[in-house]
């Protein structure tokens, strides 16, 4: 291997210069001494993620002249750019050493304040805006809401442990380790990153300590970074291209959201939208900032409905950028026991059911109103959900669309009343144990049957209804599942009654 | 916002002229005067579809032109063009305002008799052969197929309606409303569309007068239109950009052929050919009239086998172009209960089977012969279909592959059989119950059972031997379910039987 | 159809010269004339593969250009190249006439002693020590170890043998022909091509004589040809383009490895990795050799972590070559009851467990140590995968991410050891009769559960993990239905037992 001067390094590695000339035809790119520092060894170290990083825009441009660019084109939200990154393309040293004194895992790094989790808070001191957004979104909460709801949290039990047979037959459950719901629910919601000591490890250049990460490595959306704060950006803005043409691709939302439980994805990709993407999208501009409906796209990606600030090709604005993901959603369809208006706060620690329970309905159906947006912030949320789709459609259209959504909403969650109430039946007649007995409601057979019926079935039917993908509604994890197995949680019942009898 | 002379937005809105020059140098492309009235207010109000139309086609040829295309790279199968279209793009007004009178759904529109539902009648105006082709071809057919066949139509009931459930724990069915049918089987087979009334409503421009449709939004592929023609070009020809490159993209078809019950295009997606065009289909020519294998694809998409005209490389015809489906298809391998040659008619309100149902075999699967195509006819079918196998496979190959097919044929019939015996045994004995009780066929577990054995899972193992894509022939929803679940529905029955007792 | 020399009929029908000037100006690439009359017929019989095959490598290099070609740019592994074929192109006649005497499917056509299926053998001419990996490749012996083990060739007969019910409502099985199996498991697995005889056929040209061929056509990995060889090239590097670009396309391995037995694909698709080939692979070389991280791909798909040759931009090796494709891998994740250590030799014929059953491991899990790698070598598999992961992620994110593998590979096949001691309770009941009592283990519904546990939900448990596809390993197959099926089938045997007493 050879260590030479970084930039003499990456023009040979790439065969591009990092000192560009931007667009204005004034300004040197150039790269911090730290982060050349950062590349002499990484180049080799890790080269994959020095030429991801390469590819990316961070490579290419800085704090400084991000200020400048004008306000629709602009990704850049701060309102000053700090004086010491202001001139340099955001490179290693940029983000990995930005904040240190607040950094549970920062260590000393070749003379260097070093630490190895990047979190929401670095990138806010040039995106504070999407920061104060996502921090609100109910996805940063995502590793609280579900572990410390005692509800879910037995479900996790009963899902990730394991299961022991004793001589005489009888099953006894035991809990999952942290390795296992890490690489489980936690890889998605986020793990909690704490460090638990330092070791020193020999490598091709010298002995390094490093700090001892438990819950690494992990992206999760709600992951707690040892800096105290919540969240990933990551996880869509994948490392360390940064690339914003990835985070408006369907796929990278299908990362998390593609199994039964919230098939976004897959319900995406029979819709109308997710085939022409499909077919056509090779042609579209997933770059452009601001994005503009007909030229730079022609049918909505998660993003474009979701996220991004999409304008019309006069310039008007037909949504406005937000990472606060629920401000176009006006009903919370899945992952819940019943649809129901968004909560009010993206920390749903606080919800209590009237009777007791950490959900936003009883388990009857009725809404925990006084956790939930109101009648007037649902309108506004569904209205600026409209807008995106009054670009293209008109408004008979938009409102048989939602009549279909709502009805569709009404019909799972009777489904899932009824389906309840025969679970019911079962706790009260003893053939399966809930949480009136002190046990879980999810170690049973019959119990699982209950929950597939509104955390699968109604799910998909919703997103079916809701993104017009009817083809996974019906029969892929859709209707024909919702009411076949009402019919067969009955039967169960019947048959474990006369077994038990 | 700026309403100015059409021309004038677009130019500035999408920065291409729409007066453009063709390849012979002479004739001009004009946007006629009714359609760039139409563009005055809806490249604002509906900037996206406009902007979508745009790139297409439509947007850059006229009837006029089309006509003196010549034969193999023309599209347009009229023998004349109508004089007030012959000069201008297919612009709104040419397709919105065609054959006024008989619309039920036609309004006054600043102006202009417009209608909401472009119909195939519209479209055969210029695409008369397409238009009658499909007429002819099941899909046509495929809202009344379904909704008016009275065993179905309770399928539809069972598994679209909703459950309640009383005080002593019985289940009681409701039918489903339109809106939810609409969202579910309907959405791919189709809606009867509606006008039930008129609304005035207020928007940017002034108050205006729409008609109120019942059924709608609605793009399925038998959808019955306030026209009475049956059927929709767009569900494959997406609007407003009509791209012949998306009609020929397996995505296309996905939006209905993906689930369990109409495995085609997952199916495709693990075979030999589905590979091909996902690893190397990005360096294909998919717009090309005639299409040349070899030269604009090198393996079959959807169309290919089933649609497109193909030629070779010599010119040679290897398919002719066909709008009905079934032209190269010996046998139904979907949807009825059990395999068998395709039924003459597409209309197939007519058929009954020896016991008086309508179904196109008897439960225990003869066929109902003189509903159905002969043998001749299978042949001919079968051999237009080999003709393309053929261009690329030696006669060996082609003869062992469909050897395959056949046997799946026989043996999963033979599977769903076995499941039928089992079902009547339960009707027999009154553990379910079923027609001869004048019962639905699909409202019990049991049911659902000896259901998912032909629509889900013999389905699938034969277009798994149709398509060689065998990965999902086995387990995924293949062969493994078959054998297990007459083993499961015999276990139930068992266990349902002892629990009545 | 036109009949004239070859050159001319394919520059006029591909619009390219067959007679190309290579990169270093000098060596003109010549058609030899034995494929030359090949191409003269088939041109137009088969005019797909000959456009395939124009479009390939294969069309436009010749062994004695590849023999040449420096080492790491080099695709051509033999030290020689035969001095028949040196200066031709490799064509028609090139593959198909290879090693004549020792095929036997040789048949004489036209004047050529020509087989149809081209073997390993043949390949391995110019590509000797890809074959020679290959050959110590599970793969190659696919259709042995699957269908001459005693335990799983009860499984094929269950799964893919069809039922008959009796009048008294007693379920037969009846064992599926060869032309099921080779639609179903064999399609991958492989089948036995033999030649049981000739016929003459009329066709376009004159009468002439094929050699009939059973077990054809097949393509699968495993399948044993008519030279007596083992596998086959063609899956992954499909006929008859040959693209390097297609091998490495994560689609290639969906083929077979996409259903929820070996969910490979699956997972891929919702791990970070596959949401960048997803969202950006468009930008990659996939046809650079060798293949360069960070420059040609900037995340892994199958062939970089599996089979590829992959450097650094410097020039480093990250990984060699392998065509066995366990060369990187530790242990054996799918297809077994349990995980284990990988075999040491590729054909398991000889395996046996301690109870005498042709198992890696016992019905209990207790791995078959005789059989399998030792510790070091698993080691040294590991660590030459861990090189792959290091050109990217930091040792803590790469032990990290092993440790949740080591876990989910103890709790997984701890999940099976639950499920296995229900399955066993129930044969000592009789409640289902296995193994000991001379019966199928795969034929009732319970032993169907018992499977499904560790065929399907062990094993995508455990992708989900190898591969960080979280999504899939929950949900989808994964530790829900690991958690719910022991359940289930504790349920089972409770109402299985009670309606036999």
């Amino acid at each position: 291997m050879r260590y030479s001067h970084t930039n003499t390094i990456l023009l040979s590695l790439l065969a591009i210069s990092l000192i560009t000339v931007n667009a204005s035809g004034s300004d040197i790119m150039v790269v911090s001494e730290a982060t050349s520092d950062c590349l002499t060894c990484h180049a080799s170290a890790t080269p994959g993620i020095v030429a991801n990083w390469y590819r990316g825009r961070h490579a290419e441009t800085s704090p400084g002249r991000a200020l400048h660019t004008p306000a629709p084109q602009r990704r850049f939200s701060a309102e000053t750019a700090p004086a010491e990154l202001a001139d340099f393309v955001v490179g290693c040293a940029e983000c990995h050493t930005l904040n240190a004194p607040t950094h549970g895992d920062t260590f000393e790094h070749n003379g260097y304040q070093v630490h190895t989790v990047v979190s929401p808070e670095d990138c806010a001191v040039c995106h504070p805006q999407e920061r104060l957004e996502y921090a609100d979104n109910l996805m940063a909460h995502a590793c609280g809401n579900l572990n410390n709801n005692a509800l879910y949290h037995t479900m996790m039990e009963a899902v990730n442990g394991t299961v022991s047979v004793d001589d005489d037959g009888a099953l006894t459950h035991l809990p999952p380790g942290d390795a296992t719901t890490a690489a489980s629910c936690n890889y998605c919601h986020g793990t909690k990153i704490e460090v638990v000591g330092f070791e020193t490890r020999e490598n091709d250049f010298d002995d390094m300590t490093f700090p001892i990460l438990t819950g690494w490595p992990n992206r999760g959306v709600g992951r707690i970074n040892p800096d105290g704060s919540m969240g990933a950006c990551t996880p869509c803005h994948a490392r360390h291209q940064f690339s914003i043409e990835m985070a408006r691709d369907p796929h990278t939302c299908a990362e998390c959201h593609k199994g039964p439980d919230v098939p976004a994805y897959k319900v995406y990709s029979v819709s109308k939208h997710g085939n022409i993407f499909a077919a056509l999208g090779k042609d579209w501009d997933r770059e452009a900032v601001p994005w503009t409906l007909g030229r730079d796209f022609t049918a909505p990606t998660c993003a474009v409905c979701h996220i991004s600030l999409v304008q019309d090709a006069e310039g008007e604005t037909v949504a406005t950028r937000t990472h606060r993901m629920n401000d176009r959603l006006s009903d919370r369809i899945f992952g819940l026991i019943y649809a129901h208006p968004h909560p009010k706060d993206a920390n749903t620690a606080a919800i209590r059911n009237a009777s007791g329970l950490p959900l936003p309905t009883e388990l009857t159906g009725e809404p925990a109103t006084e956790f939930l947006i109101d009648e007037d912030e649902r309108q506004n949320r569904r209205s600026a959900m409209q807008n995106v789709c009054l670009s293209c459609h008109s408004t008979p259209w938009v409102m048989g669309h939602f009549e279909q959504l709502d009805t569709t909403i009404a019909t799972t969650n009777q489904m899932t009343l009824a389906a309840t109430q025969i679970m019911m039946q079962a706790w009260d007649e003893g053939l399966a144990h809930g949480p009136a007995s002190d046990s879980s409601a999810f170690d049973e057979t019959i119990e699982r049957m209950w929950a597939e019926q509104w955390l699968f079935y109604a799910n998909t039917v919703r997103f079916a209804a809701a993104m017009a993908g009817a083809d996974y509604g019906v029969f892929e994890n859709g209707r024909w599942h919702l009411s076949k197995n009402a019919q067969a949680m009955n039967d169960w019942l019947i048959m474990l009654r006369a077994a038990k009898r």
